[in-house]
């Protein structure tokens, strides 16, 4: 196929070539070259069409996704990426479209000084394997099983606008074009915190990212620490857009189940809460407090002082998955 | 779904627990503690159901030829494996079929002492992409890239009978069910020649492993290294069962034109050849001297001392994609 000697191409033109690549495309495997002080992190995240990104996705979207939904897995253990290997599996797909989707990857690739350093291109109904690697100095982990009863919990960003942009796309929420342009930026072109997730080695007790939704990942943390949370919903960031699409009990709703965030949820003792802000606020990155962690092995939440009655939406479904 | 949770027993659950796996299945990534004495090799394959295996083939054969291609890729560099993610697209298959896969999987692996550190389990139109790792001392990885003109051909095992399988698979030849039999299990469970490709590093001046056919494979290698070949057809390792089904002209077609062999492909200078033929015997694994390299740039064969006129089937197909 032709569209395979265009990704060839763009594997072959890259224009980050890493000083730590010994060997890139071309040979059977690519070759690293590992430093003694660094560990390894390794992350595998599958984007299929239909199932992770609606079929119309723009392929620049798509490209851009493969690439943020794995560095964003990076982050949140603490890791630089350093080495992606990409894997993608494509009907006959004209050309413009390999091209698009091949500039989304790249792009992202090359804005963190990642090298594509292999991979595989197949004949097939579409989907794409990242496999990304990244550089964590040792002993820093940032791991799920690291929060303790008394840490406080906070996000990167703001949550739900993603899952508004799909709920609109599934015909099932109606919205103004203005905001859906807006929150459809979210749900294509999310953000991995590739800087958030290294300035919190320092500080944070335990981290994740949000793919699955705030509730079901930080059930997620909860479970592998043996701890419960508390939420204060009325601290949720929310965007102005997800507010005025929904209210605000419905856009905390969202923001607790929707998914496909790729924010960054994590843990802090109380006697690093100051350092962790002071380290954050250099990156730029916004970042809320939204709760405690508790002994009770449960995840309650509150709004406005009281014990809150609000409905996760597909909660259940998630937490079949832990 | 249940076969999600059944895979995630079987990732859990793995005999092999690796040393320089800090942290293997569960987190946001995997974390593997490099080596600063060995390079990291990187190798990436996806089989798409239909494409790279007929939809009928066992799950257990999917299972072991997922991760064998890439052992494979990695013998080929030198490398000794380590750590795989497994990133498996699957419809709504059967628990036995899952399980047999899985089988088939984690066996391969255990027999390598081989880790899987992670990967995904999505749903869709099946099919499986294994990013693999291998460890190889500093300076010591077989690149496509180091053969020399006079250098001596080698190949490990037989070839052509995974090509003859799947001719009978396809209803492009009638075969005796003994013979079919035989051969199906080199198309089905490929041997990756893991201890060769290690024995292979202080003697052989390049190496490929042999996926695409002979023919093909030998045309990358000897544009890698700016050479070309001669190759001596009656040498050619070929099985009897592939003689008896075919005779002998037609067999010798197929090894040079077949695919999916996954046997190495090297070459060694004169002055190694003695110490590679006593470091090779070491492994018991069977291996034949089949031609040479010369300045030519091109690849010529003769039969009987003869040029031969010997038609590769398949071969401007493949020499597309170089």
């Amino acid at each position: 196929m032709k569209e395979f000697e265009l990704i060839k191409n763009y594997f072959t033109e890259q224009a980050v070539k890493r000083k730590d690549v010994l060997l890139g495309v071309g040979d059977d495997c690519a070759v690293v070259i590992p430093s003694e002080k660094q560990n390894i992190a390794v992350a595998t995240d599958t984007l299929v069409a239909g199932v992770h990104f609606p079929v119309n996705t723009s392929p620049r979207a798509i490209g851009h996704k493969a690439i943020a939904v794995n560095l964003s897995d990076l982050a949140a253990i603490g890791a630089e990426p350093s080495w992606v290997s990409v894997a993608i599996t494509l009907p006959q797909i004209d050309e413009h479209w390999v091209d698009e989707f091949c500039t989304g990857l790249f792009d992202l690739c090359e804005y963190y000084n990642v090298q594509v350093i292999g991979g595989d291109t197949t004949q097939g109904p579409l989907s794409i394997t990242v496999t990304a690697q990244g550089l964590i100095p040792v002993g820093q982990e940032l791991l799920r099983t690291g929060a303790r009863s008394g840490d406080w919990v906070y996000v990167t960003g703001e949550l739900g606008d993603a899952a508004l942009a799909l709920a609109h796309i599934l015909g099932k929420k109606e919205l103004d074009k203005t905001i859906f342009d807006k929150v459809r930026q979210r749900l294509d072109f999310p953000t991995p915190r590739v800087l958030a997730g290294q300035a919190l080695r320092s500080y944070a007790s335990s981290a994740i990212d949000i793919s699955d939704g705030l509730m079901a990942d930080l059930t997620h943390m909860c479970r592998s620490s043996k701890v419960g949370a508390n939420l204060v919903l009325e601290n949720l960031p929310l965007s102005e857009s997800l507010v005025a699409a929904l209210g605000q009990e419905k856009a905390i709703e969202m923001a607790l189940a929707g998914g496909d965030d790729y924010e960054l949820l994590f843990a802090v003792s109380e006697d690093k809460k100051v350092g962790l802000e002071i380290a954050l606020a250099d990156t730029g990155v916004k970042f809320t407090c939204i709760g405690q962690l508790n002994p009770s092995e449960k995840i309650t939440t509150t709004l406005n002082s009281k014990p809150a009655a609000i409905k996760v939406k597909g909660f259940e479904h998630f937490s079949k998955n832990d």
